[in-house]
């Protein structure tokens, strides 16, 4: 209840496969929370419109408005939901695994966010939706320059150029294989990524290694068997359906995962490379 | 006291101009904490040791050891500090403006952090340093494959070789200039960045206005009267002589403040175009 006796609410401006508004879902469901849906069609661009740019200037998802506040960034709005709703708690108690924590979610939100994650997607399968209507080099650099970010700007223009011998892509595949590395020797030490319990590290991570997944890429956590585990537990959660599954857009999976086949045995020479 | 019953260790590796390491220094004057000193000699490389690599790989100050913990990163340092020693709280107690705090230091170490600051301290002073022993067009090449961030390289590559005609010396202006103006709007709203108390919000963008100041850019800051007050609050307070002036290198400032000087006509062009 807030203070004028209304039921909480807690609106969520989302979209079925964003990974930050996967995080946030895991969050809801792992609280137990209710939550209204405000679903965002980023392919129709709703995300550019007045409405929603008011909202948030950065014109991404997720954004969360509880009682009418508005909280931006998957990061901050997981932090801040565990900070609102305490109970099951999900950073450790310990202020230590609570920096570590902190470092964990600051390496994905700095590096596995971007550029690394949409470096394994734009090469391996959105290339291939872009460049029928990206036709020409002149079409190209419309694009290019419509992208506000010069980083995704650099990252798309080598991926969709290049494809898979894109450096930006072959970086992709080493930043991962040593990300994977040091989770798996991080969960050797402890049952979860920050210590041993499970937090909003393992709910950080979640999305994007099941991106991995549907790129057809888990060769390259399966080798890492406490990651291939730690994976599999995640799965097995109750909120693994409400927050993940349950959003799956068959369609996009289906897409995701004929790329990431027929990209593979490219992918993998690119990985062998690195490691 | 720790659980041995000595008494609680922090020694903080740092160096004397680093905004990290200021950052981290007014966190611990706030808190009115001793800590032992333990002084990192970047211009001999000491960040590059063995030693200091086992501390921290990324090779950058700062870092904090606490009864033989490592933390690293100054984000997360602080917000370490603030929750093992409670007095006084640096963290807003409303979780609506702790996630406010959230957002603004992440921006920081997002994009005024990298690539913006040194964008401009490169663009009108370290070049000047750098150029005359990087005299060739191959031991330019040898210095930037030696750096291993990409945006790094391309802010350096750019700064070294056009200096103030650098796009990404543009860019930093205008950046700076959009951010002193967000800034100002919320100073026009609450008393400080992340509402009406002191937080590491203001602690996290001290370093960086000061170092517009020592820039002699404080032109740009003047201009937004409430960053201006906010500014002089800052340096008003007792822990900036601990953390900040007591560690001022004089003959690193009157560098800076000499280069500074004669890029402000280019600088203020630059500024004006970007307005």
């Amino acid at each position: 209840m807030n203070i004028n006796g209304d039921a909480t609410v807690l609106k969520l401006y989302h979209n079925d496969m964003s990974v930050c508004a996967q995080k946030v879902r895991l969050t809801l469901a792992e609280k137990g929370l209710e939550w209204e849906s405000r679903y965002v069609w980023l392919e129709k661009g709703e995300q550019l419109s007045e409405a929603f740019t008011r909202l948030n200037p950065k014109q991404v998802v997720p954004v969360l408005v509880h009682d009418g506040r508005v909280v931006t960034e998957s990061t901050v709005i997981c932090e801040y939901l565990d900070e609102v709703f305490e109970a099951p708690p999900l950073m450790p108690a310990d202020p230590y695994w609570r920096a570590r924590k902190r470092l964990w979610t600051k390496r994905l939100d700095e590096a596995v966010h971007l550029p690394h994650t949409p470096a394994l997607c734009f090469a391996i399968a959105f290339r291939h939706l872009l460049l029928p209507r990206l036709d020409t080099p002149e079409k190209r650099e419309a694009h290019y320059a419509r992208l506000g970010n010069p980083v995704m700007r650099e990252m798309q223009r080598q991926t969709l150029e290049q494809g898979l011998e894109a450096p930006a892509f072959r970086a992709a595949v080493r930043y991962f294989d040593d990300l994977l590395a040091d989770m798996d020797a991080q969960l050797g030490e402890t049952a979860w990524l920050a210590g041993d319990v499970f937090s909003l590290a393992d709910i950080g991570y979640a999305p994007y290694i099941h991106r991995l997944f549907d790129l057809r890429l888990a060769p390259m956590f399966e080798q890492r068997p406490r990651v291939k585990a730690w994976y599999e537990r995640l799965c097995a959660r109750p909120s693994w359906q409400p927050a993940m599954s349950g959003w799956q857009d068959p369609a996009w999976v289906e897409m995701m995962q004929a790329a990431g086949r027929e990209a593979w045995p490219a992918v993998e020479r690119a990985w062998r490379a690195a490691g």
